[in-house]
């Protein structure tokens, strides 16, 4: 049922929130307006369960519902990719066969977080999950998070694998962007795709295929159009919207304890837009009302708020 | 059906294994095997499914397998704890259940890996844990493996809660060990027990309750015996037993990618002594022949082998 | 004598490496050829005793013949920086009166490298230097040599203090950089010159001032030509330099052990040129034959040397 | 005049602080009367230089000084170990010649703290300082402050070197320190000496020969004690000594920000008992009125402030 994964993938893939109605209850008419909303701003496609998706923190049980009710709600209309990171391949497996059997067109794969593996071994992850998994997979890099990624010497030979499709990387250090770019020069299929939001305009401009922007959860068309004036090339709005995305990550990601504040903002930020609840798997928890009154009035002063969230 | 749990728990509990016949085939006759082999060293207890066990590293379907099989093994011979540490508060829950309902006497639970938390989103996540958890809870001090551990103040403040039965320090800083101990001081039967071997010997001597030593799955007895000599101050003995320790843990655990290698190295010194094959979850491999032959050799030169297997 | 520094500070300026003859004596010819070879190639100032120039590893009275002579040789066609950090402010203090006495137009100064201080310690300890320096003072960004950096919060401050001219960001995070470069939209003198090489396409589209590429040692026409073409906008020179400029990074600096593969690799690089010879200051050696015959291959291949070096 | 350096050496050997009037003017008198309230309380000899004296901050002027004078005021009671860590080679060949020409007995040397060198460059580094250094020297292992210490594999290398006389581990590893002494086995004139003193205890209850402990000058009573007991192995002793070295440890080195907690505790808490002003060298600042006052109350609390200083 799936159609190909267009290739590369290019674009903005906003990583989509969970909307959650308690730590372990779904709220699908939240996902399906938070997916209606991210589409109607233009973006490319979407990324599942990931990192933003609070993906390794549900239960297996939400994970499933999540794929199967966003893509049913997607309806083919742009590509879905779904994050299988987990600490034990078996799940990562079985998440993914999840999310081919709901129509999926890709999963995204993270080394598992808790024992750290060699580059040797991390290879042989890949290549192994490569031989067993239904969907092409790109491989997460997010060396904050799993305390080791893929190092460019082992994306280099993961390049001959031909089920890596592509690379999100949030590893926040641009020259290994740009090295791991031209490295998979002669892979032309191979998508680049930049995790940190604040990173979308220098990674398109110097050519990575687009971002998977958190932000984008908010504001889809701020994301969509500073991607595409980096890929046109027109460098005054780039600036522009740059800047602008600048303003909103040091506003609305900052509040509270470091770890979290970025989970945080941006799920209270939806809330105070009304999309959906600010309610978060464990181990972390919403804002307390004076960080959200903080959150909304930082919302206002961007003009973040349409007139009717703004009293 | 469960025995209740000494207070405070002392002694060694080793970290079991987990055989494995492929990477999502539980070895149930070498989980048994490890089981009879470290009860009859005179272990205090188990620790299953801890890291040296994989747990994380396991599918749900087998980690449920391993505690139902290992807990009838035992059949209440010595306590068993379980480790339950999971990103998912949900399949942590889920997994403690199962534990109480195969006869565990406690779980050990760590930070979720994926996602960092906060200090006080920690303190709330414990807190929300023990609220619905069937068992006493130890923590897991591994901020190597999580990114983040228990800080003594969070510590100080889990000390108020009841459940919160004991401490497993695998944080490797002595000095954080002997604060902690100060702190619980008024609650003795508060116990802690540390994780690495190597820092068994001063841990007991200083007033630690024990250590769950990984080398106890290979020579039980080893660390039942300097955990008596500390317990007895018989300081010459203590010396003499904490120097094989040390060689022991030198010679096994160093070989090949260091990510690694204690679990390499450890299981396949288990498989050089007959014990359970040298499979692995992924990500990680058993060595190749020519390691395998490294580490047969050691363990011959430290006298670990028996006859039959000093081929 | 000394000219009044351009404001804010813009286009490439090398951090110049130290010519040697051994361990503790001064190259003075090299320096002088060094010097030479950069101006020729357009570079708008130059940076001396940085990081590239091994300033904190060269005795006191080696840093002073090189900001003495170093100065002397540019003789006022291009600003000069000096670098003063040093674990001892007195010292630092020291240096900086010996630069204002050469003619030098400002000084670079990072956080003490020992023991680590508090930001709210930096910004003090930036505010008394700048009190007493006899020149305008540069931030210099480098955490991962000195372990604690300016953080934003600390720049929006350090802002108020009129001696503080600009920041070098080598802190590899561009969004502290674009951060930092919003915070100080207020002080359009304030210069934000970036460190990595790597980085400098990026940084000066997206509005910082110019870099200190290191690799201007060897090829300064291609870093001021790149930073001609991010200026003016020309999108497509920009991708076709930066290539190169990975390219070389690449090849250059990837040799040996990799705490060090940087300044030997292109110490050794300026050797096979002819510009000076490749000897460190301690604990860095040389690379031997063979390596030293993988750089000369490499820059063979990559077009850098001239016919009479290329036997 | 200097006498031989007892081999190994053994005992506590508290890292003096270094009493100043102002940021680079130098308390003689101050420093005087540390070395009799430290030789009083039975040490076995002095570390100057070191972390806690704040060595790499002053200049070197002043550090001529403390090395001259200190060693003027001991006149060959106990051994003076001189700290000559420095950025530059050549400045700690110059110091460790001073220290030579004073009559210190031996020299600590710390990788250099600012570019970090690869294993292979740190073993040259030593092996050429031991060839023109007039003194044994002591390596200095302390990876939290120079990012990189010396190996296990570098020590064992190092160990043929004669002139390196022993190590001084400050890395907070005690699997380190019990390797490192099993290494040391053929070498019994090898001293090993452990920084931390809260790890003094479980030091030599397994084997090193000493600490160089920084409460030592407040109470170096307290630490002599903690060190013949644990010699004789009176575990009793041992314990109930430690217990108060936690406490004053967790009491004294624990307020405001941490980077700097520890030196501006242990220096505001000898001022609060007389015996030296609490100046400290840039970058860091005594505590404000209300922390000393906390710090004068912890002091009182452990009733380690004499009657007149109580008030």
């Amino acid at each position: 049922m799936s159609k190909p994964l267009p290739a590369p993938l290019a674009g903005i893939f906003p990583p989509l929130v969970t909307p959650l109605r308690d730590r372990d209850t779904f709220d699908i008419d939240g996902l399906e307006r938070m997916i209606e909303h991210v589409l109607a701003g233009g973006v490319h496609g979407l990324f599942l369960l990931g990192t933003t998706g609070e993906g390794p923190g549900l239960s297996y049980r939400l994970r499933t519902e999540v794929v199967e009710r966003g893509c049913r709600a997607v309806a083919g209309r742009v590509p879905v990719l779904v994050g299988v990171t987990d600490t034990s391949f078996a799940e990562s497996l079985r998440l993914a066969n999840c999310a081919a059997a709901a129509g999926a067109q890709a999963v995204v794969l993270a080394p598992p977080s808790y024992l750290p593996a060699s580059q040797e071994e991390l290879a042989t992850y890949v290549t192994s999950f490569c031989h067993v998994a239904p969907l092409p997979v790109f491989l997460y890099h997010i060396p904050s998070l799993t305390k080791v990624g893929f190092d460019a010497a082992i994306v280099r030979r993961l390049l001959d694998v031909p089920k890596v499709a592509g690379l999100k990387d949030s590893g926040r250090d641009m020259q290994y962007l740009h090295e791991v770019r031209q490295l998979a020069a002669g892979r032309p299929e191979f998508s680049i795709l930049v995790g940190p939001e604040e990173l979308l305009a220098e990674a398109v401009l110097l050519g990575a295929h687009g971002g998977m922007c958190g932000g984008a959860n908010m504001d889809p068309r701020l994301y969509v159009g500073l991607y595409e004036a980096a890929l046109s090339g027109d460098l005054k709005r780039v600036r522009e919207l740059h800047r602008r995305v600048i303003a909103i990550s040091t506003a609305i990601y900052t509040l509270g304890a470091p770890e979290s504040s970025y989970l945080r903002g941006l799920k209270c930020a939806l809330c105070c837009m009304g999309l959906c609840e600010d309610v978060l798997a464990e181990p972390f928890q919403p804002f307390g009302p004076s960080d959200r009154e903080t959150i909304r009035r930082r919302l206002a002063d961007l003009g973040m708020l349409a007139d009717s969230d703004n009293r």
